[in-house]
């Protein structure tokens, strides 16, 4: 689509919307120009940080009246290029909006506005009774970003992900009027749920402004067991016989020795633990000792026919657990270092059928000779696959990469999951969309775009193809 | 709307797609002229029972071509009229589309026909380590019914309500093709979440034929207590107590002592508790019974400075167990014995809230001279409030009726709640819906109820007004 380039009459009609200069970047620098992964670059014609909700209904209305594309962006810890502007334009950075408008422990929520960073909302809560339960492992992201993406974490399995603790958006639409999706009540039946549409919508039907958290009470007792096995395959599949036994971990994630041997090289370390080749990570919440004792014991019980061998804790302060520890959260670091690129799929599968895509990863690593370490969620079936590009040249590694995508795509789909469990489509794969969710779908996607952005400028070109 | 009222040539073409004749009913009695309230009746011009989508696919697309209205119908348990053919034209029956398509413990799903009844679900899941989660009161409902009003139930704190538990829906649009919304997968960032907005629609926006439910570990232990206060106040005013010290009940039900009156004059019996004009019968679900008797423990600790009494746990097989159940669940029936005509408002509001909804109910009971008896889930803000006719004449209790609604709409609206938390808008609260929403928001809905069904053939008239 051919939009209208910023000019100097618009510059001078938009600045008046900006009460401070310095949030009014005329020249941006490659600061706004890539995500956390650089896989999409771009650089935006002008970039505002508004502070208020007025502010943002100004620029929108503008930007929509003067077909001018415009792009909200957190704090760009995104990995699949959603948040850049492909098509120039404004981009909208909320980071400045960053307030805690109010905490109401009475009625179980926290209202604050888009930009401001998990880590913060967190550091907030932390000497009070209550949480914000869903934890993506991007503190640093802000909470618009999370309800944009429907950011998942590890926590799925017990506690649901962004959407259950989302209760109530305010969301500027293309006409420049500031709208409210949900309620800070618990239940709704009340008409369609227009909150959960914008939930996950990358940014694509509007700005998310402000956002009310559901507060949860804090878990007394928190602890996590890693469980080794002879295989990861063993590892994968004893999960269901976890659940089916009645426990409900707030966790598991599996690892295989694989990327811990990768780890090893990175951190010039040693893996305390020397038994196994794959490796649950399992946690449990309770309000006693006793609770998750018990469950662990059943759990435990539960894994003995896969073959696991002796469970250690992790809740313990001891060197053993601080470097296992260590090591989950720096696999990502570790598979980025071992290769000059690197790209990612994060497709969802019901969570007995993971270890049929680690079967296809494995074939097509094989077949067209490429690496493709791997981790991920074995309790909610989201896996984080690594495409390296080691020695092949750009071109090779593109065309590799694309058949390796367009493989485990294939795979997902074939076994009723998604695209992505919770890093989105983005920019990066739009161009998948429309073949792994079909015309008469994706269609009705662009008709809902069309509804809310008639003039197509609010993130263009992102999730799916128009 | 103006709608083409169906001939002999309808009958005929529509007769065709429907294998059986006894499912194609072309004198609708009494049966499909009502729901459970009776507020409002309406006859269809003709009933079909589909037992497969492809059945469905048919008749959605010929009444939309034809311009005939279509209302897809379950076990008619709603209260607001949503499943009524006000407008004539087809009622899409779907109880015999009822069987279980799929029990997939592996993957944590069980897949069902809409027009199962929950409690058929509830008897195959018996003997099975997992549950269907959402409680919903009426167990003869069908799951499409629930998806369509996204039921609430009693464990909307804990576990939240039908939304959170539906993996996936197979639902025909209005172009009478059959579409697939969500996965079976956990987790989704893939666009925007279809499924979500088809939850609560009401079967304004297509008709859902398949559910493919979340499968969720049974609990171990489940116990209930219930704790007598000096007033309703003070019981409702403790709810936010119990979650701040950490604990998590399943469910928090309220009562007064004024509706147990009723129930006792109703049942002609003794309630036994004596002291307390204010109750909660709080729920705990738990791995061990460490766990809920510390629970236990610490709710009681928290709710003592609301001048709590002993509490009197209902797990036990008591007659004093059963007999405080049977009141609970016979205070509908005991509220509806009172009074020759009943009609019911649900609001949703912040459950620190409650205390300012149940003013205002006195307040206006004083005012109009009118008798409103209620109960509810204090755990969630959900209200069940009565209108009770009594000695009114039809034409004053109409007009008394239509002010407490407006009234107390205007009160949840004001402390950002919800017209209906679990029962829906339907039919007969349409007309209130805009003044509670405003007009940009019904607007919005007014153009997403167009792009799904620019015909206005399903369900039309119903959760707002064209």
């Amino acid at each position: 689509m051919e939009y209208h380039q910023i000019n100097d009459t618009d510059r001078e009609n938009l600045r008046k919307f900006i009460s401070e200069p310095e949030r009014f970047v005329t020249e941006p620098t490659k600061h706004w120009d890539h995500d956390q992964f650089r896989t999409v670059t771009a650089m935006p014609e002008l970039v505002i940080q508004p502070v208020t909700n007025q502010e943002v209904e100004n620029v929108v209305k503008y930007a929509s009246d003067h077909h001018i594309p415009l792009v909200p962006r957190g704090n760009s810890t995104g990995l699949m290029g959603a948040n850049l502007s492909v098509d120039g334009g404004i981009s909208l950075d909320m980071v400045k909006m960053n307030r805690i408008l109010e905490y109401d422990p009475d009625g179980l929520t926290m209202t604050v506005q888009a930009g401001i960073r998990l880590k913060d909302i967190e550091e907030y809560l932390a000497d009070k009774p209550f949480t914000y339960m869903p934890a993506p492992a991007m503190h640093w992201a802000t909470i618009g970003g999370n309800v944009d993406t429907n950011a998942g974490g590890l926590k799925a399995i017990k506690y649901g992900v962004t959407r259950e603790h989302i209760r109530e958006l305010k969301v500027v639409l293309t006409n420049g009027k500031l709208y409210k999706f949900g309620s800070k009540a618990v239940k709704s039946s009340s008409g369609y749920s227009l909150k959960d549409l914008i939930i996950g919508s990358e940014g694509t039907l509007g700005v998310v402004t402000e956002v009310t958290l559901r507060l949860y009470p804090k878990p007394r007792k928190s602890i996590n067991a890693i469980i080794p096995f002879p295989t990861l395959n063993d590892a994968i599949r004893s999960v269901p016989a976890i659940l089916a036994s009645g426990v409900v971990p707030t966790t598991v994630e599996f690892m295989g020795r694989k990327v811990i041997n990768l780890w090893e090289k990175y951190a010039d370390d040693e893996f305390p633990i020397k038994n196994g080749d794959g490796f649950i990570i399992m946690g449990l919440d309770s309000f006693t000792e006793e609770e998750w004792q018990a469950e662990l014991k059943q759990a435990l019980e539960a894994v003995k026919e896969f073959k696991a061998e002796d469970a250690v804790i992790l809740s313990a302060d001891s060197e053993e657990a601080k470097k296992i520890w260590k090591c989950r959260e720096e696999l990502l670091l570790a598979i980025q270092k071992s290769t000059p690129k690197m790209d990612e799929i994060d497709v969802c599968v019901p969570i007995n059928h993971i270890p049929e895509v680690l079967d296809r990863i494995e074939e097509l690593e094989n077949e067209l000779n490429i690496r493709i370490p791997n981790f991920g969620h074995a309790g909610d079936g989201n896996l984080h696959i690594y495409l390296c590009s080691d020695g092949m040249s750009d071109e090779e590694y593109a065309k590799t990469s694309d058949k390796v995508i367009s493989e485990l795509y294939k795979t997902a789909k074939s076994l009723d999951g998604n695209m992505s469990g919770e890093h989105g489509i983005g920019y990066a794969r739009a161009g998948y969309y429309e073949d792994f969710y079909g015309h008469d779908y994706t269609e009705l996607l662009r008709q809902v775009k069309k509804l809310f952005d008639p003039n197509e400028v609010v993130n263009p070109g992102k999730i799916f193809k128009m």
